[in-house]
């Protein structure tokens, strides 16, 4: 961390996120669910889906983008294996949890489970929920489409989005010890925007963003309008406006084709298969985002402990893997992440100076400002 | 297509292509699974996995690693949405034959089934087997592990498979009009030891493959002595043999390790799910391959129609996108291999002389010398 930055206890960001969200008008319920993803955000350096957000929504709520009055999410269709949602534009948090525990409940009965959502909302950090289903003794699979932020490969029109796929693993051990959560480009919007680095230096040294002639950008000022152009609007940006690149890159040289398939496959099982709406169509207010989880119990494939045991020896296997540099092991997908919350429970959440100024606003909004800074600190 | 290469028609690929394998011996019913798909392949200008694999099959066939007279697949264990396989180290193509067909018979019944097989072999062209799922109406998805030939990310040691994904989507027209299939590596194992670009050029100009110091390799004759080192043993290659590069490149700059995370995850969900061998351990020979298969059904998620009507919207949403380069436009993963097999259906199937030597050798050793001169020719 640096000597700027700021500690704050867990339990101690929970209860002041919260409270502020309250404040906000959520509901207790509401409050909970939100703080829960966005603090357990923040403990694993996930800072783009962290406390940070609230300023975020505050100016959804203002301009009546957010529906904390949204009714429940109700059921569209359902078989023993499978469940189609409404989520009627409520609170994303609070539709994903509420799919996703029943999901768990639906696939404790059948072994698997699939559930799709239609007109929801940002779920903020994806692993979350499949971490969620793992926890359960399942193997989880969270997918959802976002605001139109990245261009397919040969264009420089932005229309999908980031479109981020997370799995989780259940082993033998009490922790999943694999959690893949990654955005199918090469840069996830919420990094990109909230890079200190790119910040500061004003650069962006590599090939995440292209310009509405497919050429990459490498001021960070220009790459913020590009992704910003357009977002007033509900319809579809112009062509060639410009945006992300897929993983691979720009060019199928590298094969920047791959993460642009991956991207449409993410369209396919999230607003494909829930009715929805694709990213294209999806307004900055998140009005409409789809999901796609999937809770796969080991079960179906023989003694669900040997199963359990046996992915815990294949990643073993793995993490023998010699590194090029000692100081660089090679890692499996979640460990930094399980690695920066076991610290940020012991040690406290580390915050940057504009993380806390954007909740010293909310705790203004909120009447917060006292309680904040009772338990936001210098080392 | 160039002037030296050859044409030769659809059908009478296949009958020479068949009546060779069962030459060296395949039975009737191998030989047919086992030329669709090569053939197939070819049809798609999917060379890699065409015909030319034939002489592989010889010298496997040779050196006794390749068992025609293996037990059918057995169960090992299932539920009514689940299956394992043990593969007997027979043919993979039948194998995965055999798998695929028990997939839908049993999604039939219930909707959606994983099945997953351990002690299989190379099954080819992956996209063959979502489709054949897609074309019964089903989602489709199909994964294998392969030969150790990729290095995780911030290592030069090679031990995972080139571990490719392949999704088919069924939509209200009758052919799947998205099949995605892709190597999470930057390029196949098979795309590269095959490519006449490189051999022509003897230059590698792309990050795809590094030594055992992590540098990138651009001498095409030393790629290929990496690629093969250790293939004669049956154990774990020395660490720092160098490898091919995960999808997103060597470091993590341009996310590498997203290529990594996905190769990571299809390791679990073959060998592990299968509790069969990771790609680490297996031998050049591919004895040991897992697979992992998936078909849901989209009648699991309202009227199958209007399920299938809603992913044909989305596409076609996207197929809009406007394009940089008129003469380049944005098309959806399958798009290509299609168009070719259409071409290839019409107007024959496009040979490289350097395949139709390959041919020729096999022909030798079957007698089929006459036969196959009878239908290969240039336009």
């Amino acid at each position: 961390m640096s000597k700027r930055d700021y500690l704050v206890k867990y339990e101690d960001l929970y209860k002041i996120a919260k409270e502020m969200f309250m404040g906000l008008g959520y509901s207790d319920e509401q409050a909970s669910t939100v703080t829960e993803c966005l603090v357990e955000a923040d403990s694993r350096h996930k800072h783009s889906h962290g406390v940070a957000a609230m300023m975020t929504y505050v100016s959804h709520l203002r301009a009546g983008n957010l529906h904390l009055d949204a009714p429940a999410p109700t059921t569209v269709f359902e078989t023993p294996v499978s469940l189609v949602l409404d989520g009627h534009s409520g609170v994303g948090y609070c539709i994903a949890d509420y799919a996703v525990k029943k999901t768990i409940e639906k696939a404790k009965k059948t072994g698997i489970c699939i559930t799709t959502v239609r007109q929801a909302n940002h779920y903020g950090f994806a692993a979350h929920w499949s971490e969620m289903m793992a926890k359960e003794g399942f193997i989880g699979m969270a997918m959802t489409n976002t605001v139109r932020c990245v261009c397919p490969t040969r264009s420089a029109e932005r229309n999908l989005g980031t479109n981020p796929i997370t799995v989780a693993f259940p082993t033998a051990d009490e922790e999943p010890m694999f959690n893949l959560d990654m955005a199918t480009c090469v840069m996830a919007h919420g990094k990109l925007v909230r890079s200190q680095v790119f910040a500061e230096t004003g650069v962006i040294p590599r090939e995440v963003i292209i310009d509405g002639n497919g050429n990459v950008v490498t001021d960070f000022k220009e790459a913020l309008e590009i992704l910003h152009h357009g977002d007033d609007r509900s319809e579809c940006p112009d062509p060639h406006t410009g945006g992300l690149v897929p993983l691979g890159g720009v060019t199928e040289t590298l094969s920047g084709h791959k993460g642009y398939g991956l991207a449409m496959l993410v369209e396919l099982l999230t607003g494909g298969l829930a009715g929805g709406t694709p990213s294209k169509f999806i307004p900055l207010a998140h009005e409409g985002i789809c999901f796609f989880f999937m809770a796969i119990d080991p079960a179906l494939f023989g003694n669900p402990q040997e199963v359990k045991e046996h992915i815990k020896y294949i990643i073993n296997e793995y993490r023998k893997t010699t590194a090029l540099d000692p100081e660089l092991p090679v890692i499996m997908p979640g460990d930094k992440s399980r690695a920066a919350r076991a610290k940020a429970l012991k040690e406290g959440i580390e915050l940057s100076p504009e993380i806390v100024d954007i909740l010293r606003e909310v705790a203004k909004l909120t009447n917060k400002e006292k309680e904040l800074e009772a338990v936001v600190h210098h080392e």
